[in-house]
């Protein structure tokens, strides 16, 4: 038992999980089932404004664990890749006036055909960002998403590629994600969890189910996949985070049922299966 | 005009683009688009069976860039990987007898959850099949698919999976595929085409549209995405490939219309894009 408390203790909700609930439903469902963090997403707090987000998640004495999302760096000319940069500081004010340390970054995609060229802007964008988001208290959080995201979402698709850009700065400025639906079949998963050892700012849970329902909307609840996740949450605690765990599923049919009978499954399929 | 005589005498129907049609009607439309090569699958072959395969393309005059597919490696229990050997037997001598020496090798997924020992399985299988593909003068091509079959298909997703494998033995034994839509996302693909010098065993073209409408069967024609194929057929002939070049687009849209009007935009594409 203590050691399942200590783990629910480290439970967040990626507020994704319950995108048919805003942020107050969200904010009040966590209270109910006595989840004790979560990540907040910019989109539901644009809904009510930073002021009265913040409002919600201080009176109900929640911590959160991540902001979503910043990055999207890529853009064919430099006029746009200043207006995603300016973006990018308002998620870091967001960040900072909700609370946390932690600003998610989707890289983004290529604007065009060459790849190479959007990784390096995204590392540009990131350089531009550190000294901002240093004086904020944030941290910028590198997520690598899955290589079929490549096109559409993020040219950053491994731990390794994230490190590379990580390493070049402090760990109290820049480090990465672990979510277990983007790197579980990663061939060099074990090794770059613990090179990243000291920079893992985030554990993300999910799961990979075949035959997989859409790519974008098609991630399962905990145990009803094939991916290691126990083994995961081992390896990255031997990489020494011990932080929350956020709870990240977009799946429609989660959003198709009542948030209440989400956050109960959920919370128990985290106790058998992370 | 040289140069594209010199690509379109490189050509290759990879059977599943036109997989509506059995190989009878395949070997037909080649002849009709001149189209010099051919790759052909098992499932084609088992309807009118080996020899009649083989006498439909001889009397065609065509040649055969490779036969898919062997592999499927990993297994529960030391029985059931024995028949998946012996079936990889079949796809050998099946080889020989159609008078292709490369037999591709879809690895195949885990049988349960532990994705390491299914590689090591795949590993083993290979080891195995050494010696016999040998005697038939067939060569093994491993094919690292995407990393989102890592679940369904395949546990080799990257090109230096494929050549970390293949370079135990001599480049006439073992050698890998480098399939456009499978690695093109890829952060080590340069530096691992150019590790693969002199084993290159087959070159495959199809591309990555977005939005995808479907994971297995939503690749898109040449120029129709966002790979930089063009780039990479460079690539793979830097480092010594210079055979058939297959277009392998697996698309229920290009199933659901006639095959000669499909035939005559893959010569369209592939000479546009390619």
């Amino acid at each position: 038992m203590t050691v399942d408390r200590s783990l629910s203790d480290r439970l967040s909700l990626n507020q994704i999980t319950t995108d048919q609930w805003n942020l107050e439903q969200a904010v009040d469902g966590c209270l109910r089932h006595e989840i004790p963090w979560i990540s907040v997403w910019r989109h539901k707090i644009e809904e009510i404004g930073l002021k009265q987000a913040k409002k919600l998640i201080q009176d109900a004495g929640l911590s959160v664990s991540s902001i979503c999302r910043g990055g999207m760096f890529p853009a064919a000319t430099a006029k746009e890749r200043g207006e995603r940069l300016d973006d990018n500081k308002r998620a870091i004010e967001e960040a900072a006036e909700l609370g946390t340390d932690t600003l998610v970054l989707v890289c983004g995609p290529s604007a065009g055909r060459d790849i190479a060229t959007a990784r390096l802007q995204v590392a540009e964008g990131i350089d531009h960002l550190v000294p901002y988001a240093k004086d904020y208290g944030v941290k910028l959080a590198i997520e690598p998403l899955h290589p079929m995201f490549a096109a559409d979402r993020s040219v950053i698709n491994t731990l390794n590629q994230a490190s590379n850009i990580a390493e070049r700065y402090q760990p109290s400025e820049v480090g990465v994600i672990v979510d277990v639906y983007h790197v579980w079949w990663d061939p060099q998963l074990y090794q770059e969890m613990d090179r990243a050892k000291g920079r893992i700012l985030g554990f993300h849970v999910s799961d990979w189910k075949v035959p997989m329902p859409d790519m974008f909307k098609g991630r399962a609840m905990m145990g009803d996949g094939v991916i290691e996740i126990n083994r995961m949450r081992q390896a990255v605690e031997q990489a020494g985070y011990h932080g929350p765990i956020e709870v990240e599923i977009i799946n429609q049919s989660l959003w198709d049922r009542p948030g209440d009978e989400v956050l109960a499954e959920v919370k128990q399929r985290f106790l058998e299966h992370v």
